[in-house]
């Protein structure tokens, strides 16, 4: 099965793609989708739009699962951040219905076994859980393949992405 | 000229389209993109997608406006309702390039030549300015139809959608 995991975002998404089976994982791909603050709103989402679509198209995952966003700085922060994580979910929408979310602490659990681990421990055992050399830079990007080793990990007991 | 109004949400979007020539005005069509709280995000989404790009080819705007969102209840709203504008604003970009937003106050100010009217009073003002019969229900299909004549109305101190 080939899951991708977003970490959204308007100025980085997060992505990182892993192919998971018979209890092993290992990466087929992940980086950032940038979009700067120097383009329009319009043009940005429209850039994670067409990003998305061809990321779908490259690795075809059967799973998709984002990170839950229930917190912003503020109100003006939150409707850009929404509109980009919008953006993303209804690309992902229009290509599967299988859509997941977890919370940053249900990632830090499933990864580290302790909802409150440091980022740090969380990297280290991405890099672990996917055999790699070093941590995966950017962070963005390493927070991606932990929602997707969390979704790999977490078996029967998925949330499906019902968010109201 | 024909320009598309619209008023974002995510139970309720509201559209609107006028043609706008010779300091005329007429109404093409108008509605409401309605989702349920009981479909999912991904799927709500999807839906405004889908019906937005329907939109777009049936009436060929040459230009869209829409109503400019700073406010929210709190952050988990404004999460959700960015979420919606995010989509159709996306769908408007990979359309066309012009698009152009007005705050509350700028529509009303437009519309009555007072930027605190009440509603009301903007429905009465819609109404006589296309000709129509009766106040436009429902409310948000009245709201995307004084977008548009904003819009039109704005001329050349138009307002360059470019919100960070």
């Amino acid at each position: 099965m080939i899951v991708l995991g977003i970490d959204p975002g308007l100025a980085t998404l997060g992505w990182g793609v892993i192919e998971s089976g018979g209890g092993k994982q290992k990466p087929l791909g992940y980086g950032c989708i940038l979009t700067s603050p120097e383009q329009s709103l319009p043009n940005r989402l429209l850039a994670i739009q067409q990003d998305m679509a061809a990321l779908l198209a490259q690795y075809q995952p059967d799973e998709i699962a984002f990170e839950e966003l229930f917190f912003a700085r503020n109100v003006t922060t939150a409707l850009t951040v929404g509109a980009a994580r919008g953006v993303s979910v209804a690309v992902c929408a229009a290509y599967s219905g299988k859509l997941y979310e977890y919370t940053p602490m249900q990632v830090k659990q499933a990864i580290t076994g302790y909802g409150k681990a440091e980022k740090r421990q969380v990297q280290e055992m991405v890099k672990l859980l996917l055999h790699m050399d070093a941590i995966v830079r950017p962070d963005d990007a390493a927070d991606a393949l932990a929602i997707a080793l969390t979704h790999a990990a977490t078996g029967v007991a998925r949330q499906q992405f019902l968010m109201k």
